[in-house]
């Protein structure tokens, strides 16, 4: 049952976990990915150039430390890596959901996120970690079960969308839908698929996910032959040529329809709309708050992040928070960041010796 | 003979002028429109609902006064709104240029105003104005003929593009040349056009002409219709709607094509990319700058006009600069911001009462 009020089921969720569960169960950390990731956030399987979106944060050692701590990681619903979500078949029909799959909220994200640890064994929570749309889930969840999670780590998040942000989400989704092979979402099975605006779209985003400064260090104004320029309409500038290949190979990896589903669930995502009620389920709570925002960040400045911590501090929850200097942008989060992993460990840290780990 | 070597002809220019050049032909100024501008800078031509794109600046009384000055404003070579452009008929195959009308430059742009103005009988300009693409002309039009105009007005410009600047423009491009109905730039006389791609192209446009704060207040998260969300695909947020409207009235007014030519124009510009050159022809010109820039504009912020006033100064060229306070992001330059006007008018009145006008 989601929020809306629609069913759905059953719900297939894929997921990984690293290190072990202690015997009492209380060393489990839930990590929460973002908009294109999936549940593989750590290790290489074997392949070391398939190495998780997560490896340099989990691990042996790491901040997140899978010596101490049991870690799980699960493609989010609506996913297109191995959860059910709208490229699933709809067991009604025998058909995939398409657009029929219905629209679910951060709220059912974390429901399925505690139906997989009800089913692994953990009960309570030493940690949930997230960036960007996993924060939110992070949010979302202490905000529902404020005495289910010791630690909550809600870097470069969000408690809502700017109008700004939503205007991206909403061109990327123009992009999508108006694109002749979408066929209405059902593309599934025929030989197109909504390539091009899939592809603009990711193009569009990555925009967002860098800083201009970062972008200038990387691509400035070069050239991808030679010194002087083609003057023509193909790909010239580097920067060019590096949007062309994140938009190629990210068709590889992702789903158009779920694009459409995860950037929708950002947009309604709004953690303080109620903010009564949320401030009267969070006082008193358990749970002990790092926020981080990185400077360069204009996706989710550190006004976003600013804005969770004002809320919650006035409900007096515990709440820790480092604006980190970074000159990558949004994508900082998923970079190894020597402050950045400095201050997530010794948060991690804290609470494992708090909870006797 | 274009920059590059290319040639064409014969080309129309679409124009209009407002106010009287007087008898020794020294008070005109000459106003470049910037990417999606066109002729119709000023009035109205008796129709209150169409007014010019500028008419707040141009006009008796008004910070380019009409009742000083003698204003020229016309379509950019490469333009959609009466000027040679490429949908315009190649005289040597009978057919619309397309994709085979030269890449030009914004030197080339500059030869055709100064070829309108040897038509028109105007000497040296009392001045020249253009915002972002026009700023650009502007400042390449006083590096290529530094004594032919008195006051050079670069609004909220750049003397060359940043990785970023490049990226939104090789996305809007992309939107653009994959759609279907692009047909490889031959699309004129077929029943289809590049309607997704252009729509797509203005609406990302448009992100970055406004900025985050003015689109918080002019929408914030405001909902379309109602107070409760309809939690579906449809537009449901008020800067949805924006964004879906500028899209579709845009096609109703531009060229896709004229649409990559300019912003192609825009990424290869490099105003003093052969600095010693330039600086060699602009020490001792006669020419004086006034570079504006507005405080929240972040596709071509600040710092893109303090280059300009840096390299300028340092050929000791008289430059004015003033960064403007304004929330209104890069769309300023468009509207009637009393400290920024105020700056215009002051400036043009000292060139006026210098040249004796």
């Amino acid at each position: 049952m989601l929020e809306s009020g629609a069913r759905l089921g059953p719900v297939e969720v894929a997921y990984e976990t690293y290190g072990t569960l202690n015997d009492e169960g209380t060393n489990a950390i839930y990590v929460c990915h973002a908009l294109t990731g999936d549940a593989h956030a750590a290790g290489h399987h074997g392949d070391p150039d398939r190495r998780g979106w997560w490896d340099n944060v989990i691990g042996p050692g790491r901040p997140v430390d899978t010596d101490r701590f049991f870690v799980v990681c699960s493609n989010l619903l609506g996913g297109c890596q191995g959860t059910t979500g709208p490229g699933s078949e709809n067991p009604a029909t025998g058909t995939p959901y398409g657009l029929t799959f219905p629209l679910f909220t951060v709220r059912d994200l974390v429901t399925v996120h505690r139906a997989l640890l009800g089913h692994l064994g953990v009960g309570r929570l030493a940690g949930a970690i997230g960036g960007s749309l996993g924060g939110m889930q992070v949010l979302q969840w202490v905000i529902d079960h404020p005495d289910e999670i010791a630690a909550a780590l809600v870097i470069c998040s969000s408690s809502r969308l700017s109008a700004q942000n939503i205007a991206f989400s909403a061109v990327a989704r123009e992009a999508i839908m108006r694109d002749p092979d979408f066929q209405g979402g059902d593309y599934y099975g025929t030989d197109r698929s909504p390539d091009t605006g899939l592809s603009i779209a990711r193009m569009m985003a990555h925009i967002t996910y860098l800083s201009e400064e970062s972008m200038r260090e990387k691509f400035g104004r070069r050239l991808q032959h030679g010194e002087a320029p083609r003057f023509d309409f193909s790909v010239d500038f580097q920067v060019e040529s590096y949007l062309q290949h994140q938009g190629e190979s990210f068709l590889k990896r992702f789903d158009a329809n779920t694009y459409l589903y995860m950037t929708r669930v950002m947009d309604y995502f709004d953690a303080f709309a109620d903010a009564t009620g949320v401030g009267g389920r969070l006082e008193g709570t358990s749970t002990r708050f790092l926020v981080v925002s990185f400077d360069s960040d204009w996706r989710f400045d550190t006004e976003h992040s600013r804005e969770i911590v004002r809320q919650l501090q006035s409900w007096r929850v515990p709440v820790t928070f480092r604006e980190i200097e970074s000159p990558y942008g949004h994508d900082s989060f998923l970079l190894e960041i020597p402050e950045y992993h400095r201050t997530v460990e010794a948060f991690l840290d804290r609470t494992a010796d708090d909870l006797g780990l």
